[in-house]
């Protein structure tokens, strides 16, 4: 059971995009990993680690206990990652929820085959809010659970205030209700639907100030069908100074809830997350499990693994032993 | 890995105070548990559930595939625990945490000895909260992490302001400070100190209502040196009436909060608890933990575990192929 000192884990990543940018850093202060390279689609990248072609890993297999698997899920980890996974042991944080468990089976067989460990859709959600949504769950006999996201950075509504006639500069702030987090605590979260969930927050620059041309945009944001019209919004007009100072981040977060009866008295489990980057956090997530990817397969397993079956201490550079003293 | 169905866990319980009694209530509504009986040091107990006699309690060994050990932390469970952990796969809540080490290691060798499992210190804190302590912490380079508990019933704090000359009766409930939970997650937790971290309120019915034994018996709880002194302590009197209505629970919870830097951006971590009740709570954990014990023991496993050591997928009814399907 106790894996008390690991040698040094020799990691690399494919995919150098935002998540990939955020593993790089992090890696580089974990105190039991050094990292070996980043395989890449392109030739050249803006980086001091050794950069490889991606179409030549399987090459270096032998040097690498974890690959960071930091490709977009869209499509790059359907196409690609089992391909990986029959090379490297590899870690990822693919989110399309409704084709985990096709993701998951597919994993399991290549890693399988390669004798490899995949432990996948690690991240924050899914990731951390699936540990805790089945953690909080078990305590429960009937349990009412909510995820509320946000405050978050939403690119798709950003996009849709920069298409309005006017707007110079725009975000949009998802950020769920104060009304809906107490409702779901007190056990009421049944009742509560997408638009009461969530309030909509945008900062804009107007092409050109003044009252009319700003009222025109309000206008046009609030209202616009799907995107805001059933949702509560406040547009604030700001100098591009300012947008420039205070909205350039990927800050995100959100809340997992749970709450219920224990036989006469009620409780609630919150899990709450304020992420200055999204990648950066998604990064700390993929990195811990990385970890445990690396250390399950030194134990002799093998094939895929969610987050709901790695042991939590595998996550940590600390030995177990210390553990139990410091946290339990 | 995937232990998709579980044939029912035959529990029991020995020890019959606070805890034993919530676990009891919490094994009735578990789907895949039955109660087989409870052993006690008392020759009767208020319960329909079959007694036994604590001292045979070895003669049922075949009967039980995990015993729940409800039993005091100060001097039970150092004496009795790893007696009963020869004998069968065990789940305790024990909760001195300094000497939890001293603890697993006894249990371990008790629980090898018997060929059992051990599932030791379950409940919240320790438990559920040395999960979220050692997760958190593995996520951050050099991460700042607090614990606050409350709000809760003080036991202690409570005696002594029914010892104030003048209190018919009192309770004392310890919160966290908004103030201290804010400077946490910004992560400035390192600052705050004892006094800083936590308020106190009192609730009292007076002997005597009126304006003049309330001052005094005010003056004398906020200025008690060492229990109230340090601390911003409000007093609040109440009537006999709302006293029997309002504050005959045990509630309590907390939080962790976990913060840091991620090569450059900042974010922060909270695990929160509101318990209504804190046995039925501390109970609902080890009810999960003993499922994951009974579980354990199954797959053919030996030896102590801490919750550290569990994956998370056992504390759940659910298999786990739903769970990554509903979860994930
Ligand atoms: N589980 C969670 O909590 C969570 C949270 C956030 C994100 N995610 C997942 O993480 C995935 C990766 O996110 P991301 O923000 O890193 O995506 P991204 O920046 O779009 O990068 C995806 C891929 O695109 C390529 N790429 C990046 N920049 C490029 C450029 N300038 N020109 C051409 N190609 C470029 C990179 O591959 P090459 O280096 O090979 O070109 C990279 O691997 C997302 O798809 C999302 O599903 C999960
Ligand atoms: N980890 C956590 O988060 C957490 C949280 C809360 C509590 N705890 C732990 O849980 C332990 C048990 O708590 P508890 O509230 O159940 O303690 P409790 O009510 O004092 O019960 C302890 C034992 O005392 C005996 N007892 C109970 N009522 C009695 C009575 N009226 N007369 C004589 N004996 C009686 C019972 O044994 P018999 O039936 O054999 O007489 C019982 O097992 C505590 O020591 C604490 O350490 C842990």
């Amino acid at each position: 059971m106790t894996t008390s000192s690991t040698p040094t884990i020799r990691a690399a990543i494919v995919g150098y995009g935002n998540l990939g940018r955020s593993v790089e850093k992090l890696i580089r202060s974990q105190p039991d990993m050094e990292l070996v390279g980043i395989f890449s689609r392109r030739p050249e990248l803006d980086t001091d680690t050794p950069v490889f072609p991606a179409a030549s890993a399987a090459d270096h297999a032998g040097e690498i206990d974890v690959l960071f698997l930091c490709l977009g899920s869209a499509t790059d980890i359907p196409e690609q990652a089992t391909g990986y996974a029959r090379h490297f042991t590899t870690v990822d944080t693919y989110d399309n929820h409704q084709l985990v468990p096709d993701h998951y089976a597919a994993m399991g067989e290549a890693a399988r085959a390669g004798g490899n460990v995949a432990v996948v859709s690690t991240g924050w959600d899914p990731g951390l809010f699936s540990l805790n949504r089945t953690v909080a769950d078990a305590l429960f006999p009937d349990a009412q659970q909510n995820t509320f996201w946000g405050k978050g950075l939403s690119q798709g509504h950003s996009d849709a205030v920069r298409r309005v006639p006017g707007v110079k500069r725009g975000v949009q702030y998802t950020i769920p209700s104060e009304e809906a987090i107490a409702e779901a605590k007190a056990g009421r979260g049944a009742e509560i639907t997408g638009a009461s969930a969530h309030v909509r927050e945008c900062f804009v620059v107007a092409e050109e100030p003044g009252a009319a041309s700003e009222e025109a945009i309000r206008e046009a944001i609030t209202t616009m069908p799907d995107y805001f019209a059933p949702y509560t919004t406040t547009v604030h007009f700001i100098t591009e100074h300012e947008f420039e100072r205070d909205h350039q981040g990927m800050p995100h977060g959100g809340h997992v809830i749970t709450s219920g009866d224990l036989g006469g008295s009620r409780s609630s489990v919150e899990f709450a997350l304020e992420l200055g980057s999204n990648p950066d956090f998604t990064a700390a997530s993929q990195v811990a499990y990385g970890r445990a990817a690396a250390r399950l397969r030194a134990e002799g397993r093998t094939g895929a693994f969610t987050v709901l079956e790695v042991a939590p201490y595998l996550l940590s550079p600390v030995p177990l032993e210390e553990l139990i003293r410091r946290d339990v």
